[in-house]
């Protein structure tokens, strides 16, 4: 049961959007954006580092949901999802991927946490002006809809497998509401 | 200068919106209808709850820009902004806003924190359903406010007077982009 009385069964943040959807759509419209807009980054990357800092967050849902996402969307690279949150490994992502995390990682720290030399080695390994605000910005939307999701104990499915239809329509479908 | 080519002058996250109004649309969306769309909070009260849980996150232009909308919206009672982010004490304010600050505080820290009690203490205190999803919206919606104006290292304004006519444009015309 969510602290405040939403739909039953409706899982995570879905039933907030339906109990306040003056403020779900702005938020679907953003989550659109910012996981399926123009970017240098792909999809299945914005989505991994999306779960990344749901993780480190320890937001269930936000991390199981977007994982899955990550993974329907990496397809046959699938693997490169369960490396980083299981495995706690990055050795599989490329250079820049594994700086721009390094940030992202910062960032669901605190903001002030990030520095000059972060950014520099970002750019180093190729990371441009684009990448590194999608990255900032991906990693503060879900350091708020983390908070959101578990701030009001909305319902979180527990398995793995619950998410998989979930992921798959994130994949392909999006976030419009 | 920011980590990010953004237009110098332009202060804080008017300058990332500038970079980016794809993603800037719907965070201006989100702040005009949490702060100043219909809720059982004033608009002043909900943009004390932003103060209070930008100056928890040491974001210095958030903190500035809305403690300054929030001075400017109570107008004669102004003096409950500086009691709660100066003085650090919040004996002004009702115990239904004290309940809601605590709940605020625990979002701004973790989700996860906040309790089936902290909550029965806020519904005590007369909130309902939408107080309590609001204020947990404000504080994780500024949970990323906070990080993306940081995490990039935007432009800040250093003194408070440089705030005042932002926070009266605000306060009068709010957020549309």
């Amino acid at each position: 049961m969510a602290y405040i009385k939403v739909e039953e069964g409706i899982p995570g943040i879905r039933s907030l959007f339906k109990f306040s959807p003056e403020t779900g759509k702005p938020l679907c419209d953003l989550a659109e954006v910012l996981l399926r807009g123009p970017s240098p980054l792909s999809s299945s990357e914005r989505e991994l580092i999306a779960a990344f800092v749901s993780n480190r967050n320890n937001c269930m849902f936000c991390m199981n949901s977007h994982a899955a996402a990550a993974r329907f969307l990496f397809d046959e690279d699938k693997q490169v999802v369960d490396d980083l949150l299981k495995n706690q490994t990055a050795d599989s992502l490329s250079p820049k991927m594994k700086a721009l995390l390094w940030i992202a990682g910062k960032v669901q720290s605190n903001g002030k946490s990030v520095t000059p030399e972060d950014i520099e080695n970002a750019r180093k390994e190729g990371a441009n002006d684009t990448d590194i605000h999608d990255t900032v910005l991906i990693a503060a939307s879900f350091s708020m809809f983390n908070r959101y999701v578990d701030g009001l104990d909305s319902y979180t499915p527990a398995n793995e497998e619950d998410y998989l239809e979930m992921g798959k329509r994130m994949g392909q479908k999006g976030y419009h509401i």
